[in-house]
């Protein structure tokens, strides 16, 4: 008896497309982004792989990214559940901000420390500012535990009792789970899964819009590296989220 | 300390377009059913009367009507809930069939009755037709709950207790419930708040796609009429259904 998990990245979002600092700013897929959920959906029908119930974050990209590839796939029925432990990692005052600009203005090494380093958040957000999350009522129940910046270690912090709490249950209950979510998130829960080091985790980088298949033994451990349904596009996709903020 | 329950009816679906009974049937909706859902998440918005909670049947066009209609309210993070307690009537043999034809085939008064009669089911259909659901996985732990036809009768049995057991208490915790399901669940909903008559059912008509708001209070009673956010629109709406089978 094996457990099946199956993570989805969202696909591109109109600030993806900008190439601008997201985090928390609830934006939408771009059509490029659509067009990607639609061939996650046409994966998971073509290969049968259909989960049974759905685990999101509360952002609106993958939302879209699961609404889109659960009806393409005809699984549109199936058991969903949302969480804010799910969400992209808060990227504090970087929110909002131009990627390249950001590069050129602090230089390669801060600008590449603030995206990889394990645990140095970006300076914190204000509740004023912009882009804030402070004054969002799907988070009005946190108090406490609304962040204003995180690192990676914080994502991981946050993301794993949701892990053990929902996500495990669902899949020992039997039912093959769907996790629609973020780069940091999923990079979060896949370096928990494969025990990949604190220092390793940097070179790790997940496409968008292609489903990736655990398949893991009671105690929840992979008994085979995780497959991406599409290898050759996921290779791709995943030099290509290396490349970014570069242009 | 009142309570706010909004119903919404799904919009067209490509069957629905072309005059079949439908049933249990998992058509999609038409780009006309697309367009009423996006005008409902408008009239959401703009009369800010936003749920917390969704609560959908198990068939695609109220999953896509509530998708389409929550993602334009920017409230596609608010959690989910689905049953096919809500699901549409049963229609038995009838799905799948043209209206016009069978109005044509057993004429006016068999037809009525099978549309409206209150505790007459059409035949009902075999588990191995063409447009059953007796081998649909989402119906699977369902047993011998699963239907082969239905009056409105049978969908407020099996409705009712739903309505007990999930979505009264999501009202009582104090959140604003959306209700997006189908013209007779909902009429099965409806007659139950407003305490219509089994024989004076047979007049009313929900119309698609505009959101209708009851106000109910600690005894889940509504302590006004329910009203629709556009009143125009489902006054033209509800007399396009009941013309149904007659063009």
């Amino acid at each position: 008896m094996t457990y099946t998990l199956i993570l989805l990245r969202h696909g591109q979002s109109t600030w993806n497309q900008a190439n601008l600092f997201t985090g928390w700013v609830d934006v939408p897929l771009s059509d490029i982004g659509a067009q990607e959920a639609h061939r996650a959906g046409e994966l998971l029908a073509s290969t049968g792989i259909l989960p049974d119930v759905l685990h999101t974050s509360v952002l609106k990209r993958a939302i879209q990214t699961a609404n889109i590839a659960l009806d393409v796939a005809d699984r549109d029925w199936i058991d969903v559940r949302r969480s804010w432990r799910l969400n992209e990692r808060h990227y504090g005052a970087l929110q909002g901000k131009d990627k390249a600009q950001t590069l050129a203005e602090y230089g390669p090494e801060q600008f590449k420390s603030w995206r990889r380093s394990f645990d140095m958040p970006p300076p914190p957000l204000d509740d004023d500012a912009k882009y804030s999350q402070a004054h969002d009522p799907r988070y009005a129940t946190l108090g406490d535990d609304l962040p204003r910046t995180e690192s990676l270690k914080l994502v991981i912090d946050r993301m794993l009792p949701y892990w053990e709490s929902d996500i495990k249950p669902d899949l020992a209950s039997g039912r093959r789970v769907l996790v629609t979510a973020h780069g940091n998130s999923l990079r979060a829960l896949v370096k928990h899964l494969d025990g990949i080091s604190d220092g390793d985790i940097a070179d790790l980088n997940i496409p968008t819009g292609i489903p990736l298949v655990y398949e893991l033994d009671e105690n929840f451990a992979p008994v085979k590296p995780g497959r991406y349904l599409d290898p050759d596009a996921a290779a791709a996709g995943a030099a290509a989220v290396a490349a970014q903020g570069k242009k």
